[in-house]
């Protein structure tokens, strides 16, 4: 999939996006601040949740410029929220898609800006799209923002996290860890997905199939994650593995055993197609992206 | 003015916005982070932004349940600025608004997510308001979020919080601080001002003299922080005086003496008004709030 033609033309469009944001001609301060949002935005990131959006959105709609601009700042969101979840106060991770973390890079100091600016331009930059768009479309973005502000926030990413850090070193149960997944990584997910349609002027019926499958792919997303975290190798994922055992955590594959949790991953993504193909459009990509969310590669 | 019965009646009316922001319900994760949400948020802070805006869309349009809730947004932008300006890793301060810092009290990861949370919910808050407004409205919201995001992000107050830690221990010149005033405090309460004018639906020359105003009243207000910084007594302000002189840092006092700062003071105050007096509305309570932002409490 990394090497479909499809993906790979959607991750570049995406990058070019995401560049495209930040100005030139800077002084020196707006040079350095700019220059950490770049260093983990422009990080070889799979961009999986603005593709997903786009995915999503194609279903409905023909692509178009400020949709795309609009999506791409999910990963911003995603982005703030990985520099934030490595800081030392919370999972002190050294090493992010192969490269050292932000704030072993340029300090503690610049890696908690660096993220809130990541956010603050996430919205920034949708906002702006909505009123460029002007008239009614100002509207289904405003209805899109919604969706991907009350994800992001305290009832759903960051109470994930919160929920994450508390449990560390606590034998939690399944429900606690569904829970878990389910703020901090499916809601993200489920807004990606949610916010193309919405943009994409889905019908009631299809919001509601393409929330299903967001909430199937998102908790399989989880799962694969800490089946790689035991079985992939750091050279492929850019990041440490075993530190999961190491860190004592529950997860699917410590509670089920690996060999259910990849069952319960198939489970969830076969649902996932058959809800997709309820939808009447071409869900020939979207249905591969799925596949290859759970077969990356270890 | 800390007991004029309109400043009074706004600063109850916003703190009660703020809480009922929040949902009853919760379950522990969600309890914990909106407790440690609401202990920075709810804790005596004078909600000048807030008020300011307020009070400058009261020049151009009677107040509305609306604007109030979305203006009282902008104490929470405020308020995540200080819990993450207070980590160790930034300022490393232990005392707020005569309480322990949010990390001191809940420790560092909450407080780096409480932030998080709270930045998060300001755009959640004020999409939401946007939406609820419907129609014509809308667009006037979407504006003013325009300029509160724009002001607060990585070309705003972020970029002063940058150019602040990165002149730690340095013998800036005149025009380096102002740069970090106009950005670190200035920004927002321009932002403040701005976006009352805008929904409040201002005329473009208003507008244009709502912003001289606020740029004015922007560096001024730093000023007689940091005069308070000497001057002031930590018991009055609830927080530690004398640090920028243990810090060695770079302020109006220690660049021009605490008399010339006083008469700067002085001189944006008036400059202020003279402009608020070119606005054809009843500036009474702005000028009164305006005079009281340059004699605080010492």
């Amino acid at each position: 999939m990394i090497n479909d033609e499809k993906f790979v033309k959607l991750k570049t469009i995406i990058e070019k996006e995401l560049l495209n944001v930040f100005p030139s001609n800077l002084d020196s301060y707006q040079q350095l601040i700019t220059d950490a949002m770049k260093y983990s935005l422009i990080s070889g990131g799979k961009r999986i949740r603005p593709i997903l959006a786009i995915a999503v959105f194609e279903l409905f709609s023909v692509v178009d410029d400020l949709s795309v601009k609009f999506l791409s700042s999910i990963e911003m969101i995603h982005t703030y929220s990985l520099i934030h979840d490595d800081l030392p106060s919370m999972d002190n991770d050294l090493l992010r898609r192969g490269k050292p973390t932000l704030h072993i890079e340029y300090g503690e100091d610049v890696a908690v800006l660096a993220g809130d600016a990541l956010l603050n331009l996430a919205f920034e930059n949708m906002i702006k799209i909505a009123i460029d768009s002007n008239g009614n479309n100002s509207y289904k973005y405003l209805k899109a923002m919604n969706v991907i502000a009350s994800s992001s926030g305290y009832r759903g990413m960051i109470l994930g996290q919160i929920a994450d850090i508390k449990s560390e070193g606590i034998k939690i149960d399944k429900e606690t860890l569904d829970y878990i997944n389910l703020n901090k990584t499916g809601q993200l997910i489920k807004a990606s997905m949610l916010s193309g349609a919405i943009i994409g002027n889905a019908s009631d019926e299809d919001l509601k199939r393409v929330k299903k499958i967001a909430l199937n792919i998102g908790k399989a997303f989880q799962i694969v994650d800490d089946i790689l975290d035991i079985e992939g190798s750091e050279e492929k994922l850019g990041k440490t593995t075993g530190s999961d055992e190491v860190n004592g955590k529950v997860t699917y594959p410590s509670l089920i055993g690996i060999e259910n949790s990849k069952k319960e991953v198939e489970k969830l993504s076969m649902n996932s197609i058959k809800i997709l193909r309820e939808i009447n459009a071409d869900t020939v990509f979207l249905e591969k992206l799925i596949l290859f969310l759970i077969n990356r590669e270890k």
